[in-house]
């Protein structure tokens, strides 16, 4: 007997390597159960909810034998992703008419939103309108974003990959540096609005042979430029080829973003940053005129799913699945989170957290973890970070390059 | 009986992620040979010879059981690279009279001297001096470049893994790209001074869902910054995330670098570009103003082992031995090289080239296999690159990162 009911899953925000992998989770265990009819996926996020681009993926999957392996190992967004901020419901109830009218249209009973902090913003809106209006169906936010900045879960989906893509990529770039007899300065700018994850996962490149990166700068302690160019000098005195890990969202005393000179802002009117690591490749220029250069990673952080951590992927569809089954255990207005519960050996529990508790916080790096003179950080960071990065995902090259889920539906070919 | 001959390897110019592979098909050649007594590497190039700075590879390769494989593997020049440019023997004997004497001080007979276009320079002189002052010790070239400019060879080693990376970031992109509905431009600029063979290898992306790159910009064609507004409103027009490969290196009607704002110079005099990708942004945001990002691949095009090619690391290795094997039987001022006696199947045979003919000589795309609207390249020009990055390597992970053969040496550590 087919369900009445039906389950819809949508993706928003940034995309990470392992956003993909939770969908996957969702979408597993939802054809597993007798209490979903059909799976529908909305395009673009709560954009593609009020616009009813629907794509039914009870069906759809049916052309891919291979789908939830190739979906797990993807890059960015299967369905695509919207950076849509909703009103407060209790002002404007609007959009809410809206997207419960079509929730009961195609009889969605579950809803689940894979995304980060701005997602789970949406989640929080979307379950304070349904428990207002007295609605059933069930809205549990799936966590996911590079920037591990969600509270209450011990680590975000999706930086592990990131995290294991930086510190290969800051090893590699480091045999890169070290070629040259001339003393030369590498800066690598890395992702990191507010918080420095992303930045700090560089320091786990370093091994027997190499100390790079030889400093880190995080945006959670205030970037002086004075104290930079005296670590840079200190540093060319011990390596003949420094390589510097910098966070793209560094600020001065007051706050200001060091890359100030090119701000652009996002619809959240959060503040876009690009050129942190060419400003301070200036710097160096001006001031010690050695070499110099700066690499920034840019987006392939978020989307090199060819060097996804293994680890990273297995929880990311973990959470999609226990998030699913929490929904159907009669849960809602939640997180799907998980909690560290041993480093050594490295284990992990679910459980589900009030979306109200997690929506618009920001977990930045705690200082105990940063050292005292504000240029690298302590081995707890090191050690907190280093089971994320654990275990390959063996891809599929076909023709010499990756294999991906086909993604036609957002490409229209 | 230990032989009284030994060699001398040295590795020069920008890094590859195969120029190591190479070193090591001579060390095993070397090493397999009862011709020779000691290898020796100089550390920086011909300037690690001029500063006798010389490692003996036949004793510091026991201290690792998988010297060979992982030397193959391992990004970057295991013993370092120089950048710089001999004078012309026949005006300034200086410097040879000094690497000669050094020859003869440590019994060198045979000198193989990895690298590019300015190596191959290196080599053409060395040959001639020798050639002037009869010297006996036999001097090879070994090709490596990125960029495959080299002439009087199929195509260069490096180029395969570099073709492979940027096929495959460029794939990976678009997944990124085409998350979100509203319309975009991502321009992705890839390294390529004068020759565009790096940046048409993003051609390899284009699958059954994806056209990404939609425009290619060569620097064997002329840019034209209003062609080139007028191609994006186009593809806008058909697609709605239009990915854009660019070579650093375009240029417009009178040869100058659409980057040219911000140029630098290296020691043999070439431009050194940056900027390309963030300039066209700048167009696009004042001409059409749609949203509009620019990435740069940057350094990870040329030690992103972890994705090498292994096609490309065989024949690197090959060329090695080749090179190596042809100097014991006599020859000298020559450069190993291969040539394609067949595309499907893809094989290849090896052979000897005059120094003489392959210095100085840049080998660009041809005209014949660029479209005439000069935004994209032809099936010949696919064809010819598809063969040179396929096969995976099974790079080794511990702890979550690639393993690399440690370079203490250069270090210092």
């Amino acid at each position: 007997m087919v369900s009445e009911f039906n389950c819809l899953v949508a993706q928003s925000g940034g995309p990470t390597v392992a956003i993909n992998s939770s969908l996957a989770g969702v979408i597993k265990a939802a054809l597993e159960s007798d209490k979903i009819g059909n799976i529908y996926g909305s395009i673009n996020g709560i954009i593609g909810v009020l616009e009813e681009r629907f794509i039914n993926i009870t069906e759809s999957q049916k052309d891919h034998p291979d789908f939830i392996h190739l979906l797990k190992n993807t890059p960015a967004m299967y369905l695509g992703s919207c950076r849509y901020k909703l009103d407060n419901p209790k002002v404007n109830t609007g959009d809410y008419a809206d997207i419960f009218r079509i929730f009961q249209k195609y009889n969605i009973k579950y809803f689940f939103y894979i995304g980060g902090n701005d997602s789970m913003d949406t989640v929080d809106k979307l379950s304070t309108y349904a428990e207002m209006m007295n609605h059933s169906t069930r809205i549990i936010g799936i966590p996911k974003t590079i920037d591990n900045d969600l509270d209450h879960i011990d680590h975000t989906p999706g930086y592990g990959s990131a995290a294991k893509y930086i510190a290969s990529s800051v090893l590699e770039i480091a045999h890169d540096a070290y070629i040259y007899a001339t003393s030369s300065v590498t800066i690598i700018e890395i992702m990191g609005r507010n918080a420095g994850w992303l930045t700090a996962a560089s320091a786990l490149a370093r091994n027997g042979y190499s100390d790079a990166p030889h400093l880190i700068y995080l945006p959670e302690v205030p970037f002086s430029t004075s104290r930079f160019i005296s670590d840079v000098k200190q540093g060319l005195s011990k390596h003949n080829n420094l390589v510097i890990a910098v966070s793209e969202g560094i600020k001065d005393d007051n706050g200001t973003y060091i890359s100030a000179a090119s701000e652009k802002k996002d619809q959240f009117g959060h503040v876009m940053l690009s050129g942190t690591g060419k400003y301070l490749e200036t710097l160096i220029q001006n001031t010690i005129g050695c070499k110099v250069r700066s690499v920034e990673l840019n987006v392939l952080q978020r989307c090199a799913s060819h060097i996804a951590s293994k680890t990273d992927l297995e929880e990311a569809f973990s959470l999609g699945e226990y998030g699913f089954n929490a929904a159907l255990e009669g849960e809602t207005a939640k997180m799907a989170s998980l909690t560290r519960t041993s480093t050594n050996p490295y284990q992990v529990s679910y459980h589900m957290v009030s979306i109200h508790e997690v929506a618009n916080q920001e977990k930045m790096i705690p200082l105990s973890w940063i050292n005292d003179a504000g240029n690298d950080i302590k081995p707890e960071l090191v050690e907190y970070i280093t089971p994320l990065i654990q275990g390959e995902v063996n891809t599929i090259f076909e023709n010499g390059l990756p294999v991906y889920l086909p993604v036609n539906h957002l490409t229209g070919k």
